[in-house]
């Protein structure tokens, strides 16, 4: 297997042999084989063409058409201006998880106890966190937040410590309706609402379309904090299918829709909490139309919608809204300032009821903090920033996910998220998730138990949801390992669902 | 009018005559002239026994005896180890207002969108803000809050900006439980739960304890949040006749629970809002004791508790409390931060539920605020801080009363606040408040309508809530003149309610 050319890839010499095949398809096999033992990773930059050309002594029409094999594969991906990219390598992960088929009949939700149980847990520390949805503080702007901070309470005096009512501080409004249209909505500040953090406007939005008894039809699995917003309001769930690749059934919901006098249906139509699914636009388009059509309000959490994996900032379903009755819920928490607790809403119809009813809750938000927010995405680089953010999570969710799939039982399945800090896995059936997190717990590993994501009872009890906010460090990657082997996974050496290890 | 003995108070010679009077009725008709004058205000403290010996060349005796006929007049006020002072010259101002009879039927409350629009006028601004009781921003200590911020940002490093899941951050909780102590509740720091601000901890306190329908006994008149949030909460309102000398009537409030299942009762047992009045300790433990009796949850609201204008810091209703029935509602909003929204609840039995909610509406508070305000009240000088804006806040309520009582129409009654920023003021029974309001509004002027303070229609249409948190500049005199003409004053010159001028 000795070449007559050797070319560097990222630093390591590679050999090719003249072994009949064409040249560019022997050069495909020698970048595949790079991937294989992990030289090149999900995420990481193809050499250039130029680079490639020169390093082995191929004409460029070669190293195009041998990229060209590996993008048929969909083993990379080009980007605009920026050159290939090794792709998430799906192809070499277990599949996704299984569609599960929810009851079709509303119910009251009971997802509560467990939520409490794992926020109490959580305020104990735990050594590696793979539990909580919150990216890894050292990856946060803080600061530079800081310095800003210190600046605008200087800039504003006094002021800077008084309070700030609804709708809020205008300067970070306008902040938002700006931002904004780059995901399809076009505001003035005056629609945006500040709120406490993501959390308080999902609350604000199931307060505001509440009726007692009332059904809100919800992805399967959803964001846990909704289902305790429906069961604390006394609501029920109505749980439609979703597919971690394609997201809810359009169909399910029509025929929801039919059936039932819906109060309201909540989705994340961006990097889905836990699935990472986003919609496609047109899917977003008809979702809307569908719910309007029934005149349903539609609450939508965007707040993984800034990380995204593709080559754009994805829209979301408010760019779709023409009667008013989309609701967008977001804030910065994950991307800038977790600790901030500053959010908002575009609350369409419902402004004057949600700024109401944050008044009556929470009287405002604090101005300083808003101040600071603001000039931070004024000038303070949070595009740049997020870039950073992008890749570094898209490299952590790419680079745990081989893990598991290295470390986990025969059987287990896992999300190709398209953006977003988590990975939903399906393990073998007789994987109890709950007894998994207690003996997670022992080791010092946090994890989300299946069930949280639910409201039906039973629902997803072998799933679990594994959050790659935190760098994927040897630490990390041990506490994976141990998770595997409490979750039956035998590994070390030999191969696991039919994937080469260091895949 | 000569006399033979010339002695200084505040470096204002004034003269005394042999008349026949005893020595020391003639000085203490003296020193009430100098009242007269307004040499000598309310709040300032009178000159010391040995000073006023030495220049009115008399014994300490006739010093002390012409005191002691100035205290039995209600004219000074002795405080422990800092010697007399001038009292608010209740007998100077017109009386307080009247005890209205509230319908003894539970209501449905309607006062949000009154308080809606409330809110949203003053998201324009006024020249003169008398409306809220927020304190003069000018009087809080931002300056020294924000360099703590910024050292506790460093110190703290990127943790600073993480979540803080309620209970919240634990050093806070600490001082919290610290201070608690002086208005006699001992707690451990874990009873502590922490808030977006005293709104949020009433809120939270009447969502865990709603009953759809169920009936909550208030003051009347109370603070609007509380209305709104029972409004919000689809309760109803059994208001009891207050007085704003005396407090809420405790033969009223058990006729009640006798005659209906309440869900709660809501009080301000401290500067209550409006009334400014502080229950005594005895009634304090009498309104514990019959609620606990009937199993009913108490929630006490103490946002004025730091801002008394005796000689110490009253206790609250839940230093009684052994049940763990009283829900203690908390912030520094009026003493040092309003524009952090933290604030706090002790929720004795209800502990769980409330983390709960708070977790679930707005998943916890900023933990860099938090730290922030531990460290004030740690090392920042809060105590000798809030010394300072008592001084300020019983002067300016008094001085305000005095133009008040200049400015006003005939009939016009004032209340003595025991604490607190605000004055509540009767009118004469043909005035509409909310009329007033918009004529005020008018003049660049905000005032607080009666209406706000009550569940009941048509309640207190002739009553005006007065904030005196802002500074009695000329400006402000400016306004009370100007809303003394719109009420119908014809002030300047002359005598108003018997009051001679500058009083």
């Amino acid at each position: 297997m000795k070449s007559p050319e050797v070319f560097m890839v990222r630093g390591s010499p590679v050999s090719k042999t003249p072994n009949g095949l064409p040249l560019y398809r022997q050069l495909a096999e020698d970048l595949k084989s790079l991937m294989h033992k992990g030289t090149l990773r999900g995420g990481d930059r193809m050499p250039s063409i130029r680079k490639l050309t020169q390093a082995q002594k191929v004409s460029p029409a070669t190293v195009m058409q041998a990229y060209s094999v590996l993008e048929n594969e969909g083993l990379i991906e080009a980007k605009p201006k920026s050159g290939f990219y090794v792709k998430i390598q799906t192809t070499r992960l277990p599949p996704v998880p299984s569609v599960t088929q929810p009851s079709r009949i509303p119910q009251r939700v009971q997802v509560c106890e467990l939520v409490e149980r794992m926020y109490r847990d959580s305020n104990q520390g735990f050594e590696v966190d793979l539990g909580a949805a919150c990216p890894d503080p050292e990856l946060m702007p803080s600061e530079r937040l800081f310095r800003i901070m210190s600046s605008e309470a200087r800039k504003l005096g006094p002021k800077a410590n008084t309070y700030s009512f609804p709708p809020g501080y205008e300067k970070f409004r306008r902040e938002i309706a700006r931002r904004s249209l780059e995901c399809g909505v076009e505001i003035s500040p005056d629609e945006v609402v500040v709120t406490a953090g993501a959390v308080e406007s999902i609350h604000l939005a199931f307060t505001v379309i509440a009726k007692p008894g009332g059904i809100v039809a919800i992805e399967t699995p959803t964001y846990f904090n909704a289902l305790q917003s429906i069961q604390n309001l006394g609501m029920k769930a109505l749980e439609i299918a979703t597919s971690p690749e394609g997201g809810i059934s359009l169909a399910g919901l029509e025929k929801a829709l039919q059936k039932y006098k819906l109060a309201g249906c909540f989705v994340m139509s961006n990097a889905q909490n836990p699935t990472g699914t986003t919609m496609p636009d047109e899917k977003k388009k008809a979702l809307v139309e569908l719910l309007a059509k029934y005149r349903v309000p539609l609450i939508e959490d965007d707040v993984n919608g800034d990380i995204y994996f593709g080559a754009s900032r994805p829209i979301v379903c408010k760019a779709f809204d023409k009667s008013g009755t989309v609701i967008l819920c977001n804030s910065y928490s994950k991307t800038i300032s977790p600790g901030f607790r500053v959010g908002w809403i575009i609350p369409g119809a419902y402004q004057r009821q949600v700024e109401n009813l944050k008044f009556i809750t929470t009287a405002g938000s604090s101005l300083l903090l808003q101040a600071t927010l603001a000039e931070f995405l004024r000038n303070g680089g949070y595009d740049r920033h997020l870039r950073g953010l992008r890749k570094h999570f898209f490299e952590q969710v790419n680079s745990m996910s081989q893990s598991i799939a290295r470390y986990f039982p025969a059987g287990t399945r896992i999300t190709r998220p398209q953006g977003g800090t988590v990975l939903w896995i399906e393990l073998p059936e007789s994987i109890d998730s709950i007894s998994l997190y207690e003996r997670a717990l022992k080791n010092g590993i946090s994890i989300c138990p299946g069930p949280l994501f639910s409201g039906g009872k039973g629902q997803f009890k072998n799933f679990i949801r594994i959050a790659c906010g935190y760098q994927h460090t040897p630490k990390v990657d041990k506490a994976l390992r141990t998770l595997g082997q409490l979750a039956g996974g035998s590994i070390v050496g030999g191969e696991k669902n039919g994937v080469p290890n260091g895949i």
